[in-house]
């Protein structure tokens, strides 16, 4: 049983049953949409209360239950460039943005990085005439470079 | 002439005149730190109005003005998977909240992606007591796969 | 149940009933032939009543026609470039006139791209003399790079 | 003196001369606009008279001249997978509808290939209210597989 | 069922029985040494008529013997670089040949490719006194570029 | 003076002389017309008088015409696939046919390889109705796998 | 002038002068050994008092001794996995105990990561009558994975 | 059965029965808490008296057992570059700091390595009124390399 | 059943009979260590009256003892550089010293290569006072680059 | 000045002087073939006498008689899979016999590598009546693995 394997069997029992993300959010909850649905997509882990939850959802087995509380491997994609255009667009802001978020970064905030640990991010609708906006918040602590 | 080596000169001016993006952006106009500063650093083209004021800034001659309004080939990465960690850790969201962002963008809004060409982005600096935090908002028109 | 296992086993089907893609696209029927085909090579998702029919067609479990619903993670190549002779043909084309089409199409459009999602195509035979052609005709909307 | 250093002696004089493609493709004459911008851009080759009226215009020297007609090594992009976006939307579209291709000329034409050398092709904008369209038109002659 | 497991299924088969490639290049019959080869080894179609033959002499089922008749995904090398010597002798041959086989054909020939569809071969053993030798004979159409 | 660069240097002479491969072949002497052009092209040495002939037809320097008799550091691609399609078509067929091969001169030879080094190779126009067709016969020493 | 040739003109300056790193550490000051040659060899900045410092000793025109300040492209690596011995064992390191890491350091800590930007290193020669030993020592804050 | 397996079931088992690895390292015994981890994650022998223990905790098979007193084949990643966040720090200190590494050990005991080989690690806790960090301390045997 | 299957089993059997490759190959017999072993590991094959022994040895089926005298795929190992650290040391001295082979072969012997086809290898304990040595001898046929 | 250049410029003066590596290595002294031959082609660091032999012998300024005394970056190939015959054949037996390395030395040694540092090698010309061979003969430290 890999966390891969066990990812497979949840989304498996999502479709038959019809279950939204929303509805998977809610009712495992203790944490925003981003967080909890990257956890049952197999990148973060549930808290015990939280894999409870999600093993009566989902039918899970006790090993199962166990798992979504480990830390797993992270790292969702196949390919070191993703093929799927959704997710390849952000990879696209990678290679055209680097070197900008790099440079406005570090002028404002010095020698560092924006943390992907000390993160959070949001996904939302943002109506718009022209066609609605997929709006993305993410915020990560700076963390400066130590000198020593 | 390349784009690649009027950058190179563009920083190497930036840097002996002691110029910041801030002071940058600002000199160049008619637009975001962001978008500016990704033109700058030859990623985005320039209209002629600012061109011309880059080139006032960088002491730029008549075609490296014409090349900062061409449309560059985009990609400012020497490797597909980048080596600097500020860099680095937007590549790790990818590898990391790849399929979640893909799950739920697809919940909410049907098959499509979020743009990456009809976007725009703020970098900001949000203050927190345990440590200031680097805050992204980027957004992105939906763009449904057309079914024909 | 992978998309991908399902795939085997619908062109498994498709083999056994010796079913052509035209009968497949005329029974599924809502879209057009590359559409709907792609569809069934797991590259797009089907509309329930397509689905329906699709799993009438194939003899398709519940999920699996549930499955035929959702969007599936593109990318239909086991390697970036493809060794199939046919599929490398296209891949050369990238090669060769990938520049050429950046050049044409930002003279004629401005700074942007052709889209592949808000995108169609068709494939038909062109009768001639010297050997019948393969006609080839995409239609992609053109989306400016917003500037903010 | 390489063909791709005298790609970018022919884009440097074009940017100061301000011609743009469809000046040159006019002047240089006897082709369609891709095949004579793909020969300028360094992926086909010139015949002399057309070497001789592009020499002209881009104040090419002797040597310059004859290394527009000949065979060029073919490949416009740094990398494998291409970074530019418009470009990479035709990667994408091999990755998305590379099998697909595969089955619906394989049905139609039997085992064989588009050939991408006994090939054309034709760029137009498609009016269309909701944005305009970019139209690529491809013809390649069917080369079926020899059995032998 | 994918063609690589029929693949597998029939090398067991004729290690089994223990069949030689004459002996079924001779059964199916039809087509040369190694177009048949190539045919069982997963890179060719079949005719019906000889896959009926490749049916009864390695004990095929009915969906077996049509995913004979089908034209296979190509692409016989689990690497990019082939590591099996005798096969990799050949890609060394691109490797050290592959400039002066370009220089040489389009001198003779002009600009265009030798197919690799409309394409023949033969290996015979050349007898030699310090030691047989391999020859290949390899044809295929010259194929002009196509100027449009 | 690397061996690239001088071979740089000799292109552009035949350029700028209009020498044939024929003529280059003829005039140098002492070798067929596939291993004296892969000399030039900087993958095979000449020796001392070819050296000669081709350091007073390139107008060479004394090390340049040394440089031409050393054994290069061979392999002629700048990619492990090659990009140009004329080369990759021969890269195909290694692709398509490499088990083949293995499987037809083990055969026939038992264990072991047909030798690159041991070996010649031979371009000729095959004149064909349908259209002319590249011949290429290769002969090379089968060399049995050393039982110890 | 990029940071990677300011580096090689450094290296080559030490080399002339016979400059040891105890030295350069010690007259540059302010820092640990580890960090200030590791800002010398181009991968971290200096801070102006420093890079005065370093000016002086490296005879550094005004431009360089300000690049000396800038935050680099981190990356020293001409490629992925490392050629060189001594800096492979350390890559041989991540290979064999890299999932031992991740488990010790999550079972102690709980799910999160070592800062490679909150981070000191120290070098030592730890005397050993069987061979004097490379002794490193590194700390890094930990960072547990923020829940929200 | 191969040690990957052997790993993924005693994986299963430790979860199952909520085994920690300070229980496992104290269980096991007769080495550190790195070196029996690594074991265990299938990097490193165990020796039989260790083994024996192991495989009554694990409720393990002769064979497997046997296996867990066998070399293995090393490497724990499943890709060169590590995706896993907790992983990739340490990957990431190679890239910044693999040239520092280089100098520094070079200048202080001569041209050689440190050994991966002949050598030892400890992981410990480092309370911090900032936040506790991770220390890693490591000793490699010097080994000059040999002239001769 | 493949040969990497056929392998695994062997080495399964050796594991729980206990048996060491000197065993192995005193059995099996009829060759040296180094190619009975490379055989028994899947990259040579054995003669049948080796292949008879080793499955009454390893308690084979007759497919298996058929598959064991088959010429196999060649490539032992599942990365293009090897993860293993006793097998990269191999690797690293073909960087560290091909071109210092390449030299010194073709200094002595002229154009051409040592065959590793007509090649036999041994490994030896060499006793030294400071550390036991792992001596390798290998001797293969110079094959000079054949000019034609 | 790196050691790249270096290397270029020295086999320059090798070629013009027509210095064989026998004289070479004769004049440089203190050393084997193997080793100063490595040394000149940038992979070893030569001692003060012998850099100081060098430089006369290749008329090297100051700084490079230092550089010469420089432990390098080490790897000698431009390409992870060599492309040059000669080299490549040493990375096929990589391929080949990796596995084979393995369990022998192992089985002989116990747990452990054969060290590529305290490592020596000879290359000698074995007579042969069917064609002379190449010898290597290397012996490196067996270096256990440390259980700690």
């Amino acid at each position: 049983m890999t966390r891969a394997n066990l990812t497979q069997k949840i989304l498996s029992t999502k479709r038959r049953k019809g279950l939204s993300w929303k509805q998977i959010v809610s009712e495992i909850g203790g944490g925003s949409a981003v967080y909890v649905t990257a956890a049952v997509m197999g990148q973060m882990k549930l808290r015990p209360e939280q894999a409870e939850r999600a093993a009566a959802m989902f039918d899970l087995a006790e090993e199962e239950k166990l798992l979504l509380q480990e830390v797993p491997y992270r790292g969702s994609l196949p390919t070191a460039v993703p093929t799927d255009p959704l997710i390849y667009r952000f990879y696209e802001l990678v290679q055209v943005y680097g070197t900008t978020w790099k440079e406005l970064i570090q002028e404002e905030f010095g020698d560092g990085i924006m943390s992907a640990i000390d993160f959070d991010m949001m996904i939302d609708r943002q109506p718009d005439q022209k066609g609605d906006r997929v709006k993305i918040s993410m915020s990560g602590k700076f963390l400066p470079y130590k000198e020593y």
